[in-house]
Protein backbone atom coordinates (compact mmCIF):
# COMPACT_ATOMS: atom_id res chain seq x y z
CA UNK A 1 0.00 0.00 0.00
CA UNK A 2 0.96 3.57 -0.69
CA UNK A 3 2.59 5.61 2.45
CA UNK A 4 -0.20 7.71 3.63
CA UNK A 5 0.52 10.88 1.64
CA UNK A 6 1.80 14.07 3.62
CA UNK A 7 -0.41 17.07 1.75
CA UNK A 8 -2.21 18.23 4.80
CA UNK A 9 1.31 17.88 7.34
CA UNK A 10 2.85 21.30 7.88
CA UNK A 11 6.28 22.37 6.77
CA UNK A 12 8.88 21.23 8.73
CA UNK A 13 10.58 24.38 8.58
CA UNK A 14 7.73 26.17 9.58
CA UNK A 15 8.02 24.62 12.85
CA UNK A 16 11.25 26.14 13.68
CA UNK A 17 11.44 28.84 11.26
CA UNK A 18 14.88 30.35 10.39
CA UNK A 19 16.40 33.51 12.27
CA UNK A 20 15.17 36.60 10.77
CA UNK A 21 17.09 38.27 8.12
CA UNK A 22 17.79 35.64 5.83
CA UNK A 23 16.84 36.97 2.40
CA UNK A 24 13.71 35.37 0.77
CA UNK A 25 15.35 33.44 -2.17
CA UNK A 26 17.89 31.16 0.39
CA UNK A 27 14.84 31.24 2.41
CA UNK A 28 12.75 29.50 0.18
CA UNK A 29 15.43 26.83 -0.93
CA UNK A 30 16.08 26.14 2.47
CA UNK A 31 12.35 25.59 3.56
CA UNK A 32 12.82 23.09 0.52
CA UNK A 33 15.59 21.47 1.65
CA UNK A 34 14.04 20.75 4.94
CA UNK A 35 10.63 19.63 3.35
CA UNK A 36 13.09 16.86 1.77
CA UNK A 37 14.10 15.68 4.63
CA UNK A 38 10.92 14.02 4.97
CA UNK A 39 11.64 11.41 1.27
CA UNK A 40 13.60 9.45 4.78
CA UNK A 41 10.59 8.71 5.61
CA UNK A 42 8.87 7.15 2.68
CA UNK A 43 9.67 3.71 3.10
CA UNK A 44 9.70 1.55 -0.82
CA UNK A 45 8.54 -1.87 -0.72
CA UNK A 46 12.25 -3.16 -1.39
CA UNK A 47 14.02 -4.85 1.54
CA UNK A 48 17.33 -3.55 2.55
CA UNK A 49 20.42 -5.88 1.77
CA UNK A 50 22.31 -4.99 4.45
CA UNK A 51 19.71 -4.76 7.59
CA UNK A 52 16.35 -6.60 8.32
CA UNK A 53 13.92 -3.33 6.94
CA UNK A 54 12.47 -1.72 3.69
CA UNK A 55 14.00 0.78 2.00
CA UNK A 56 13.21 4.68 2.26
CA UNK A 57 13.25 6.69 -0.63
CA UNK A 58 16.10 8.81 0.09
CA UNK A 59 18.47 5.74 0.61
CA UNK A 60 17.05 4.65 -3.07
CA UNK A 61 18.01 7.39 -4.66
CA UNK A 62 21.64 7.58 -3.18
CA UNK A 63 22.15 4.18 -4.44
CA UNK A 64 20.66 4.93 -8.20
CA UNK A 65 23.20 7.78 -7.91
CA UNK A 66 26.39 5.48 -7.08
CA UNK A 67 24.94 2.81 -9.93
CA UNK A 68 24.84 6.09 -12.41
CA UNK A 69 28.41 6.47 -11.56
CA UNK A 70 29.50 3.02 -11.58
CA UNK A 71 27.74 1.34 -14.52
CA UNK A 72 27.56 4.75 -16.76
CA UNK A 73 29.69 2.53 -19.33
CA UNK A 74 26.69 0.10 -19.70
CA UNK A 75 24.60 2.60 -21.05
CA UNK A 76 23.64 2.36 -25.29
CA UNK A 77 24.06 5.67 -25.69
CA UNK A 78 26.58 7.78 -24.82
CA UNK A 79 25.61 9.82 -21.09
CA UNK A 80 26.51 13.00 -19.17
CA UNK A 81 27.14 10.97 -16.05
CA UNK A 82 26.94 14.67 -14.08
CA UNK A 83 23.26 15.03 -15.54
CA UNK A 84 22.42 11.11 -14.94
CA UNK A 85 22.78 11.61 -11.51
CA UNK A 86 21.07 14.70 -10.62
CA UNK A 87 18.05 12.89 -12.52
CA UNK A 88 17.51 10.14 -10.07
CA UNK A 89 18.55 12.75 -6.91
CA UNK A 90 15.47 14.34 -8.13
CA UNK A 91 13.16 11.44 -9.27
CA UNK A 92 11.82 10.30 -6.58
CA UNK A 93 10.98 13.91 -4.51
CA UNK A 94 7.11 13.40 -5.34
CA UNK A 95 6.55 10.70 -3.44
CA UNK A 96 7.16 12.85 -0.29
CA UNK A 97 3.10 13.95 -0.72
CA UNK A 98 2.46 11.52 -3.11
CA UNK A 99 3.65 8.22 -1.62
CA UNK A 100 5.43 5.74 -2.96
CA UNK A 101 3.40 3.17 -5.76
CA UNK A 102 4.85 0.15 -5.28
CA UNK A 103 4.69 -1.84 -8.93
CA UNK A 104 4.01 -5.24 -7.10
CA UNK A 105 0.98 -4.41 -4.99
CA UNK A 106 -2.50 -4.32 -6.60
CA UNK A 107 -4.23 -1.09 -7.34
CA UNK A 108 -1.31 0.79 -5.39
CA UNK A 109 -0.67 2.71 -8.62
CA UNK A 110 -4.20 3.84 -8.67
CA UNK A 111 -4.18 7.87 -9.31
CA UNK A 112 -0.54 7.67 -9.29
CA UNK A 113 0.05 10.44 -12.20
CA UNK A 114 -2.65 12.56 -10.27
CA UNK A 115 -1.29 12.11 -6.87
CA UNK A 116 2.58 13.26 -8.34
CA UNK A 117 1.24 15.90 -10.30
CA UNK A 118 -0.34 17.66 -7.59
CA UNK A 119 3.08 16.44 -4.98
CA UNK A 120 5.11 18.15 -7.70
CA UNK A 121 2.69 21.36 -7.81
CA UNK A 122 3.37 21.93 -3.46
CA UNK A 123 6.70 20.87 -3.54
CA UNK A 124 8.59 22.41 -6.47
CA UNK A 125 6.51 25.34 -5.90
CA UNK A 126 8.19 25.86 -2.85
CA UNK A 127 11.61 26.83 -4.34
CA UNK A 128 12.23 30.02 -6.28
CA UNK A 129 9.98 30.24 -9.74
CA UNK A 130 13.26 29.56 -11.83
CA UNK A 131 14.33 26.86 -9.68
CA UNK A 132 10.89 25.14 -9.27
CA UNK A 133 11.06 24.95 -13.23
CA UNK A 134 14.74 23.52 -13.25
CA UNK A 135 13.53 20.89 -10.92
CA UNK A 136 9.79 20.55 -12.80
CA UNK A 137 12.03 20.31 -15.96
CA UNK A 138 14.42 17.75 -14.39
CA UNK A 139 11.43 15.52 -13.22
CA UNK A 140 9.53 15.63 -16.74
CA UNK A 141 12.65 14.69 -18.20
CA UNK A 142 12.98 11.44 -15.94
CA UNK A 143 9.28 10.26 -16.18
CA UNK A 144 9.27 10.58 -19.93
CA UNK A 145 12.34 8.94 -20.30
CA UNK A 146 13.00 11.51 -22.97
CA UNK A 147 16.87 11.83 -22.85
CA UNK A 148 19.61 8.83 -23.03
CA UNK A 149 20.28 9.96 -19.40
CA UNK A 150 16.74 9.69 -18.19
CA UNK A 151 16.85 6.25 -19.77
CA UNK A 152 19.74 4.79 -18.04
CA UNK A 153 18.54 6.48 -14.86
CA UNK A 154 15.25 4.56 -14.86
CA UNK A 155 16.92 1.60 -15.79
CA UNK A 156 19.06 1.64 -12.69
CA UNK A 157 15.64 2.41 -10.83
CA UNK A 158 14.73 -1.01 -12.53
CA UNK A 159 17.49 -2.74 -11.94
CA UNK A 160 18.60 -1.59 -8.28
CA UNK A 161 15.31 -3.18 -6.66
CA UNK A 162 15.80 -6.17 -9.19
CA UNK A 163 18.98 -6.92 -7.09
CA UNK A 164 17.99 -5.71 -3.79
CA UNK A 165 15.38 -8.96 -4.74
CA UNK A 166 18.23 -11.35 -5.47
CA UNK A 167 20.03 -10.63 -2.97
CA UNK A 168 16.91 -11.05 -0.68
CA UNK A 169 15.74 -14.39 -2.40
CA UNK A 170 12.80 -13.18 -3.50
CA UNK A 171 11.94 -9.66 -1.51
CA UNK A 172 9.15 -7.88 -3.69
CA UNK A 173 8.98 -10.65 -6.03
CA UNK A 174 7.18 -12.61 -3.45
CA UNK A 175 3.93 -10.17 -3.32
CA UNK A 176 0.29 -11.11 -4.60
CA UNK A 177 1.12 -9.00 -7.86
CA UNK A 178 4.48 -10.36 -8.79
CA UNK A 179 4.36 -13.23 -11.25
CA UNK A 180 7.07 -13.82 -14.40
CA UNK A 181 5.16 -11.43 -16.39
CA UNK A 182 5.12 -8.61 -14.53
CA UNK A 183 8.91 -8.90 -13.35
CA UNK A 184 9.29 -9.26 -17.27
CA UNK A 185 8.03 -5.97 -17.24
CA UNK A 186 10.21 -4.38 -15.36
CA UNK A 187 13.07 -5.61 -16.83
CA UNK A 188 12.23 -4.44 -20.24
CA UNK A 189 13.07 -0.99 -18.08
CA UNK A 190 16.65 -1.95 -17.66
CA UNK A 191 16.81 -3.16 -21.42
CA UNK A 192 15.22 0.21 -22.33
CA UNK A 193 18.60 2.09 -21.20
CA UNK A 194 21.13 -0.88 -21.63
CA UNK A 195 20.94 -3.94 -23.45
CA UNK A 196 23.67 -5.25 -21.68
CA UNK A 197 22.20 -4.65 -18.28
CA UNK A 198 19.53 -5.88 -19.48
CA UNK A 199 20.62 -9.07 -20.17
CA UNK A 200 22.31 -9.53 -16.90
CA UNK A 201 18.68 -8.62 -15.23
CA UNK A 202 17.25 -11.54 -17.75
CA UNK A 203 19.51 -14.00 -16.39
CA UNK A 204 18.72 -12.69 -12.76
CA UNK A 205 15.01 -13.67 -13.47
CA UNK A 206 15.68 -16.78 -15.64
CA UNK A 207 17.47 -18.01 -12.40
CA UNK A 208 15.08 -16.24 -9.68
CA UNK A 209 12.33 -18.35 -11.65
CA UNK A 210 14.33 -21.54 -11.37
CA UNK A 211 14.74 -21.30 -7.71
CA UNK A 212 11.11 -20.82 -7.04
CA UNK A 213 11.32 -16.54 -5.81
CA UNK A 214 9.16 -15.68 -8.90
CA UNK A 215 5.90 -16.90 -9.75
CA UNK A 216 5.36 -18.31 -13.12
CA UNK A 217 1.92 -16.77 -14.54
CA UNK A 218 -1.03 -18.76 -14.64
CA UNK A 219 -1.46 -21.09 -16.84
CA UNK B 1 30.96 6.61 19.39
CA UNK B 2 31.78 5.57 16.20
CA UNK B 3 29.58 2.32 14.95
CA UNK B 4 31.25 -0.92 15.30
CA UNK B 5 33.50 -1.10 11.78
CA UNK B 6 31.97 -3.89 9.78
CA UNK B 7 35.86 -4.99 8.43
CA UNK B 8 35.78 -8.77 9.54
CA UNK B 9 31.98 -8.82 8.29
CA UNK B 10 31.45 -10.92 5.06
CA UNK B 11 30.48 -9.45 1.71
CA UNK B 12 26.89 -8.83 1.02
CA UNK B 13 27.31 -10.85 -2.62
CA UNK B 14 29.06 -13.40 -0.70
CA UNK B 15 25.99 -14.33 0.88
CA UNK B 16 23.74 -14.35 -2.31
CA UNK B 17 26.42 -15.00 -5.50
CA UNK B 18 25.43 -13.77 -8.95
CA UNK B 19 24.20 -16.72 -11.08
CA UNK B 20 26.78 -18.31 -13.32
CA UNK B 21 28.29 -15.85 -16.83
CA UNK B 22 28.03 -12.51 -15.43
CA UNK B 23 31.43 -11.21 -16.94
CA UNK B 24 34.02 -10.86 -14.32
CA UNK B 25 33.73 -6.81 -14.19
CA UNK B 26 30.19 -6.68 -14.41
CA UNK B 27 30.59 -9.11 -11.25
CA UNK B 28 33.28 -7.04 -9.48
CA UNK B 29 30.98 -3.78 -9.81
CA UNK B 30 28.10 -5.80 -8.57
CA UNK B 31 30.04 -6.96 -6.03
CA UNK B 32 31.06 -3.31 -5.07
CA UNK B 33 27.10 -1.79 -5.53
CA UNK B 34 25.74 -4.74 -3.02
CA UNK B 35 27.90 -4.00 -0.61
CA UNK B 36 27.50 -0.14 -0.84
CA UNK B 37 24.17 -0.86 0.69
CA UNK B 38 25.70 -1.46 4.02
CA UNK B 39 25.66 2.47 4.20
CA UNK B 40 22.27 2.51 4.76
CA UNK B 41 22.99 1.03 8.29
CA UNK B 42 25.55 3.40 9.45
CA UNK B 43 24.03 5.51 11.73
CA UNK B 44 25.40 9.46 12.11
CA UNK B 45 24.82 11.45 15.61
CA UNK B 46 22.20 13.97 13.64
CA UNK B 47 18.68 12.88 14.61
CA UNK B 48 16.55 13.67 11.41
CA UNK B 49 13.85 16.67 11.16
CA UNK B 50 11.18 14.38 9.44
CA UNK B 51 11.38 11.41 12.00
CA UNK B 52 12.39 10.83 15.64
CA UNK B 53 15.73 8.56 14.64
CA UNK B 54 19.05 9.51 14.02
CA UNK B 55 20.30 9.58 10.07
CA UNK B 56 21.97 6.99 8.18
CA UNK B 57 25.16 7.86 5.75
CA UNK B 58 22.97 7.13 2.66
CA UNK B 59 20.04 9.56 3.23
CA UNK B 60 22.97 11.94 4.37
CA UNK B 61 24.63 12.08 0.97
CA UNK B 62 21.41 12.10 -0.85
CA UNK B 63 20.58 15.01 1.05
CA UNK B 64 23.77 16.74 0.26
CA UNK B 65 23.58 15.50 -3.47
CA UNK B 66 20.12 17.60 -3.30
CA UNK B 67 21.67 20.89 -1.86
CA UNK B 68 24.42 20.91 -4.35
CA UNK B 69 21.80 21.09 -6.63
CA UNK B 70 20.07 23.42 -5.48
CA UNK B 71 22.60 26.31 -3.69
CA UNK B 72 25.32 25.80 -6.21
CA UNK B 73 25.03 29.51 -7.10
CA UNK B 74 26.52 30.45 -3.56
CA UNK B 75 29.80 28.59 -4.01
CA UNK B 76 32.52 31.23 -4.31
CA UNK B 77 34.10 29.99 -6.93
CA UNK B 78 32.25 28.22 -9.95
CA UNK B 79 31.57 24.68 -10.14
CA UNK B 80 30.84 21.69 -12.22
CA UNK B 81 27.26 20.51 -10.36
CA UNK B 82 27.92 17.13 -12.05
CA UNK B 83 30.86 16.77 -10.18
CA UNK B 84 30.47 18.07 -7.11
CA UNK B 85 27.31 16.04 -7.04
CA UNK B 86 29.50 12.91 -7.93
CA UNK B 87 31.88 13.89 -4.93
CA UNK B 88 29.34 14.21 -2.10
CA UNK B 89 27.35 10.79 -3.46
CA UNK B 90 30.95 8.79 -2.89
CA UNK B 91 32.20 10.90 0.33
CA UNK B 92 31.16 8.71 2.84
CA UNK B 93 31.50 5.11 1.66
CA UNK B 94 34.68 4.30 3.37
CA UNK B 95 32.32 4.51 6.98
CA UNK B 96 31.06 1.72 5.50
CA UNK B 97 33.99 -0.15 7.42
CA UNK B 98 35.18 2.74 9.66
CA UNK B 99 31.95 3.79 11.03
CA UNK B 100 31.02 6.68 11.63
CA UNK B 101 33.57 9.61 13.80
CA UNK B 102 31.26 11.95 15.18
CA UNK B 103 32.67 15.39 16.19
CA UNK B 104 31.09 16.51 18.84
CA UNK B 105 32.21 12.85 20.80
CA UNK B 106 35.23 13.19 21.99
CA UNK B 107 37.68 10.70 20.94
CA UNK B 108 35.41 9.55 18.60
CA UNK B 109 37.99 11.00 15.65
CA UNK B 110 41.06 8.86 16.95
CA UNK B 111 42.36 6.87 14.39
CA UNK B 112 39.74 7.84 11.95
CA UNK B 113 42.64 8.46 9.17
CA UNK B 114 44.06 5.52 9.65
CA UNK B 115 40.18 3.40 9.96
CA UNK B 116 39.24 5.00 6.52
CA UNK B 117 42.26 4.85 4.37
CA UNK B 118 42.09 0.61 5.46
CA UNK B 119 38.88 0.86 5.00
CA UNK B 120 39.42 2.37 1.54
CA UNK B 121 41.84 -0.30 0.69
CA UNK B 122 39.08 -2.75 1.32
CA UNK B 123 36.04 -1.38 -0.04
CA UNK B 124 37.70 0.75 -3.69
CA UNK B 125 39.06 -3.00 -4.04
CA UNK B 126 36.49 -4.34 -5.00
CA UNK B 127 35.96 -2.74 -8.05
CA UNK B 128 37.80 -3.09 -11.34
CA UNK B 129 41.12 -1.44 -10.81
CA UNK B 130 40.52 1.57 -13.26
CA UNK B 131 37.53 2.29 -11.23
CA UNK B 132 39.20 1.74 -8.16
CA UNK B 133 41.21 4.26 -8.84
CA UNK B 134 38.89 6.63 -9.77
CA UNK B 135 36.64 6.88 -6.85
CA UNK B 136 39.59 7.04 -4.46
CA UNK B 137 40.48 9.85 -6.28
CA UNK B 138 37.27 11.06 -6.10
CA UNK B 139 37.77 10.47 -2.35
CA UNK B 140 40.98 12.16 -2.29
CA UNK B 141 39.83 15.14 -3.86
CA UNK B 142 37.02 15.63 -1.41
CA UNK B 143 39.06 14.72 1.60
CA UNK B 144 41.72 17.46 0.79
CA UNK B 145 39.31 20.19 -0.24
CA UNK B 146 41.40 20.53 -3.59
CA UNK B 147 38.88 22.23 -6.28
CA UNK B 148 36.28 24.58 -6.06
CA UNK B 149 33.88 21.46 -5.51
CA UNK B 150 35.11 19.23 -3.03
CA UNK B 151 35.37 22.65 -0.86
CA UNK B 152 31.52 23.31 -1.86
CA UNK B 153 30.91 19.26 -1.37
CA UNK B 154 32.49 19.60 2.03
CA UNK B 155 30.29 23.22 2.39
CA UNK B 156 27.04 21.11 1.94
CA UNK B 157 28.31 18.52 4.44
CA UNK B 158 28.56 21.24 7.76
CA UNK B 159 25.86 23.50 6.57
CA UNK B 160 23.52 19.93 6.48
CA UNK B 161 23.56 18.98 9.73
CA UNK B 162 23.72 22.51 11.01
CA UNK B 163 20.30 22.79 9.61
CA UNK B 164 19.31 19.64 11.29
CA UNK B 165 20.34 20.49 14.76
CA UNK B 166 18.77 24.21 13.79
CA UNK B 167 15.44 22.02 13.26
CA UNK B 168 15.86 19.53 16.46
CA UNK B 169 16.31 22.44 18.68
CA UNK B 170 19.91 21.44 19.59
CA UNK B 171 20.37 17.96 17.66
CA UNK B 172 24.40 17.33 18.14
CA UNK B 173 24.87 20.36 19.72
CA UNK B 174 23.67 19.48 22.75
CA UNK B 175 26.62 16.57 22.75
CA UNK B 176 29.29 16.92 25.42
CA UNK B 177 32.13 18.00 22.85
CA UNK B 178 30.39 20.80 21.52
CA UNK B 179 30.71 24.32 22.79
CA UNK B 180 30.23 27.46 20.60
CA UNK B 181 34.15 27.04 19.59
CA UNK B 182 33.84 23.58 18.35
CA UNK B 183 30.31 24.39 16.25
CA UNK B 184 32.16 27.58 15.10
CA UNK B 185 35.18 25.40 13.72
CA UNK B 186 32.47 23.67 11.80
CA UNK B 187 30.74 26.78 10.35
CA UNK B 188 34.56 27.34 9.41
CA UNK B 189 33.84 24.62 6.73
CA UNK B 190 30.33 26.23 5.76
CA UNK B 191 32.63 29.43 4.84
CA UNK B 192 35.77 27.82 3.14
CA UNK B 193 33.38 26.85 0.30
CA UNK B 194 30.88 29.98 0.77
CA UNK B 195 31.22 33.15 1.96
CA UNK B 196 27.02 34.06 1.91
CA UNK B 197 26.14 30.52 3.33
CA UNK B 198 28.96 30.85 5.88
CA UNK B 199 27.08 33.91 6.63
CA UNK B 200 24.32 32.65 7.03
CA UNK B 201 24.96 29.28 9.26
CA UNK B 202 27.10 32.39 11.32
CA UNK B 203 23.28 33.49 12.43
CA UNK B 204 22.10 30.01 12.77
CA UNK B 205 25.13 29.96 15.39
CA UNK B 206 24.21 33.14 16.77
CA UNK B 207 20.57 32.90 17.59
CA UNK B 208 21.58 29.06 18.77
CA UNK B 209 23.92 30.75 21.27
CA UNK B 210 21.51 33.14 22.63
CA UNK B 211 18.14 30.05 22.98
CA UNK B 212 20.79 28.07 24.43
CA UNK B 213 20.96 25.41 22.13
CA UNK B 214 24.51 25.55 22.04
CA UNK B 215 27.32 26.18 25.16
CA UNK B 216 28.98 29.04 25.51
CA UNK B 217 33.01 28.31 26.39
CA UNK B 218 33.85 27.76 29.55
CA UNK B 219 35.65 30.58 30.38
Amino acid sequence: MPDVPLTDEPLILDRQPLPDGIGERLAAQLRFIAEADKLKTILRASPLAAADRRENDAEHSWHLALMVILLAEYADEPIDVGHAVRLVVIHDLVEIYAGDSPVFVPGAAADQVEREEAAAERLFGLLPADQAAEIRALWDEFEAGRTPEARFGKAMDRLEPMLLNWLDGGGTWQLPGATESTVRAREAGVVAGSTSLGSFTGQLVDEGLRRGWIRPDEA
